[in-house]
C-alpha cells in the first residue's frame, strides 16, 4: 500500500498508540478529586506542554482541547463573534477555507454579520489587495487558513496580520493551522495569529481530538455543562486522544525542505510521463505536503479508483466534501477551468513517505491517467 | 485498588481497547472515496448497529455520534429549541439534571425561553404533580434524565411522557440516559423518550465519545462544517472511540438485580458499622449502580482522601462539578440537610465490582468515617 492521502488523515504513530493505550490502566476522570483524577489531569498537562512546545512560545493554559479541527474552528468563529458582537459587525474569511470555517461564517451571515469572503489569486494565495479593502475598523474577526488542504499553498498570514493591526487593535485574527502544524512553523507571534486551530489525526494522532490556542482571548462557549477546561469547553476530556495528540506532536520532526523535495520528485516524475498535466497552486509558497495535479480530459474519480486497485491511495479534493458532486470550491476560487477541476487529484505526503514510494506512485498515476485518457473524451 | 467511582468514569474493557487498537491499522477517513474510507465507514456502521441493538428497537440511522454526553445533551437542547422556536416558548427540565442539561437550559433562558426547572421529591424522583402543572401546550422541549448520577434514582419517564403526550403532540421529550445505558433498559418506546443521550466512558468505553439518538427529529446543528453525519454533526468522526463504544456496548451484560444486590450489601455492611449513616434517594427506584450515603458530622472530602490512602476510590457528588465548593445541587433539591450534604459520598459500582470488594470497601468506609468522627465536630 502506498498511502498518499495524508491531508485527509494519517496513520497513528507508535508513540500515539502507546500513549492512548496507557489510558486503559490510567483511566481516571480528570475532574475526580482523588488520585486517579489527578493522574488524568497530569496526562492532560503533559499533552498541553508538548503541544505548546511544538506550537512554540505560547502559554499552555491557553490551549482548549476539542473534538477536532472542525469544533476548534467553530469555537473560534462563534466564540469570538458572540463575545465581541458589540464591538463591530464585519467578519472576514477567504473563499478557500475549510468547510468548518466557511459554513460557520455562512451561519454568522444568516445571524446578521456582514461577511466578506475574500478572493484568492491564480496561485491559490489570498488576494492581499482585496483583503486590504475589506478590512475596516468595524471588523472584529478574521479567519484565514495557514496552509490550504487541497493545494498545500501557504497563505500570507503575516501580511494579513499587519493589515489588521494597522486598522484595528481589537480585531481577532484566527488561523486554521490544521494542515500546517508539525509541518511548517506555526508559532502565533511569527505567523501573526491571535488564535490557532490544530488537529491530532493530521499529525499521526487519532481522530476525535483537536485544540484551539485561544491566545487568552475572551470566548463565549459553544458547549455548556460542567467546569472542565475553565468552562470554555465543558465535557469530560478525551484523555486517550489528548495523550496521543501530545505524543504525536512530540514525535513529529517537521522538515519542509525534505517535504518539498518529495513533492518536487512527484511532480517531475509525473510530468516526465504526462507532459500536459497541470499543477495547481504556488510551488514557491507550499508546505511541501500536498501536490494538486490536473489531468485535463479525464475524470479524477476514475483515476482514483483505478489507482486503488494497485493499493495507491490519493484523493479528489478534500475528504470532508468528497461525497458532494460539486466541483472543488478551492480550485474554482483560483480560477482553474472546469476541465482541469474535473481531472484534479490531490496527492498528499507524510514525513514517512519514502522516495521509492513516490517514484512508484508517480509512475502509476501517470500511466493510469494515460490509459484512462485513451478511453475517454471529455 | 477498589474502584467505586464508576458513575464518574469506568475502566475501558478489553473489547473496547481491542476495537480502538484495530483503528491504528484501519486508519482511513470515512469521508474518503477510496477503499480505506469505506473500511472506516464500515467500522462506524458496525458500532451503530451494536449501539442501536443495545438501546433496542431503534433505527440506527438516527444515531449521531458526538464527543460525549455533554455535547449530545447540548445538541438535543439547542438543536430542538432552534428548530422549533416558532412552535412554542416553554421548555422544561428538572433541578437535578447533569450540568450539561442545566447550563444549556440556563443559556436558553437567557436567550428568552420560558424555562421551568421542576422540583423533585425527598426520594430524588421528579415531582410529577409539579411537572403536570408546568406542562403547557406551548412547551416544545422537555429534558429529564433517566437515572440520576449522584443517587442512582430512576426518574418516572413513562409518566412524564404520558403527561406530555396528553397535552402536546409536537413537544420533544429528551432523556439523558448516560447513567442508565447498559445498566437498565433504555428503549425509547419503553421509557417514553423521543430522543436519548448515551456515553461511552460510563460503560467501559473511552472518554471523548457519546451519541444522541435523535428519533429522526429535525435538529438545527450546533457545529458547522463538512458533510459528515448528514451535516447534523460535521467533523471527522472519532473512529477509534466509536469502534470502542460499539464493542463496549456489545460486551456489556446489564443485570439490575445483581447490581441491586451489590448496592444492598454495601448499604447493610456500612449500616452495621455506622448506624446513623443516612442514605439519600429511593431504594426502590434505583438502577443499583449508585449508593449515596451521608455520614452526618464529618466532611466528605476528608473521608474520600483517607480512603484513598487505602486505594479505595469513591467520590463526593459528581466529578464534573467536584472542584466547585458549592453543595450538591441534587441533594439540595431533594431537601437533604446541610450537615448531611457536607458528609455525603457517592459510591458507584460496575458490573465488574466483586462482592468481596464491596464488603472490604464498606468496612473501610465505615471504620474511616468512625475514626474521622472522633476528631471532628461539625
Amino acid at each position: 500500500m502506498i498511502y498518499l492521502d495524508n491531508a485527509a488523515t494519517t496513520k497513528p504513530c507508535k508513540e500515539a498508540a502507546e500513549a492512548l493505550l496507557s489510558c486503559v490502566e490510567n483511566f481516571g476522570n480528570p475532574s475526580s478529586l482523588h488520585g486517579l483524577g489527578l493522574e488524568a489531569e497530569k496526562i492532560i498537562n503533559t499533552a498541553k506542554e508538548r503541544i505548546a512546545r511544538k506550537i512554540g512560545n505560547i502559554d499552555k493554559r491557553h490551549i482548549i482541547f476539542t473534538s477536532g479541527g472542525t469544533e476548534a474552528n467553530n469555537l473560534a468563529a462563534f466564540g469570538i463573534t458572540s463575545a465581541m458582537k458589540r464591538s463591530g459587525n464585519r467578519i472576514i474569511t477567504s473563499k478557500i477555507e475549510h468547510p468548518s470555517v466557511l459554513e460557520a461564517f455562512k451561519k454568522l451571515e444568516k445571524d446578521g454579520f456582514d461577511v466578506i469572503y475574500c478572493d484568492v489569486n491564480k496561485d491559490g494565495r489570498l488576494d492581499i489587495e482585496a483583503f486590504r479593502k475589506a478590512m475596516t475598523a468595524d471588523t472584529i474577526f478574521v479567519s484565514i487558513m495557514h496552509v490550504n488542504n487541497e493545494t498545500g499553498v501557504i497563505q500570507p498570514t503575516e501580511e494579513i496580520s499587519k493589515i489588521i493591526r494597522a486598522v484595528s487593535a481589537k480585531c481577532v485574527f484566527h488561523v486554521d493551522c490544521v494542515q500546517s502544524f508539525c509541518k511548517i512553523p506555526v508559532t502565533p507571534s511569527k505567523i501573526g495569529a491571535d488564535m490557532i486551530t490544530v488537529s491530532a489525526h493530521k499529525i499521526h494522532g487519532f481522530k476525535g481530538c483537536g485544540a484551539l490556542y485561544t491566545g487568552g482571548k475572551r470566548l463565549i462557549p459553544t458547549i455548556y455543562g460542567g467546569e472542565q477546561q475553565s468552562e470554555i469547553r465543558p465535557g469530560t476530556e478525551n484523555i486517550g486522544g489528548i495523550a496521543a495528540f501530545g505524543a504525536a506532536a512530540e514525535a513529529s520532526k517537521p522538515d519542509r525542505e525534505l517535504m518539498m523535495s518529495k513533492r518536487k520528485l512527484m511532480k517531475e516524475t509525473i510530468l516526465s510521463m504526462y507532459s500536459d498535466a497541470v499543477f495547481n497552486g504556488s510551488d514557491e509558497y507550499n508546505s511541501g505536503s500536498v501536490l494538486n495535479v490536473s489531468f485535463p480530459g479525464i475524470k479524477a474519480e476514475i483515476l482514483l479508483h483505478s489507482l486503488e486497485r494497485h493499493k495507491i491511495y490519493i484523493s479528489t479534493g478534500s475528504a470532508c466534501s468528497s461525497h458532494k458532486p460539486q466541483p472543488s470550491h478551492v480550485l474554482t476560487a483560483m480560477g482553474v477551468g472546469a476541465r482541469e477541476i474535473a481531472g484534479a487529484v490531490r496527492i498528499s505526503f507524510s514525513e514517512r513517505t519514502s522516495e521509492s514510494e513516490i517514484i512508484e506512485a508517480a509512475k502509476k498515476i501517470a500511466s493510469e491517467a494515460n490509459e484512462i485518457r485513451k478511453f475517454t473524451r471529455l
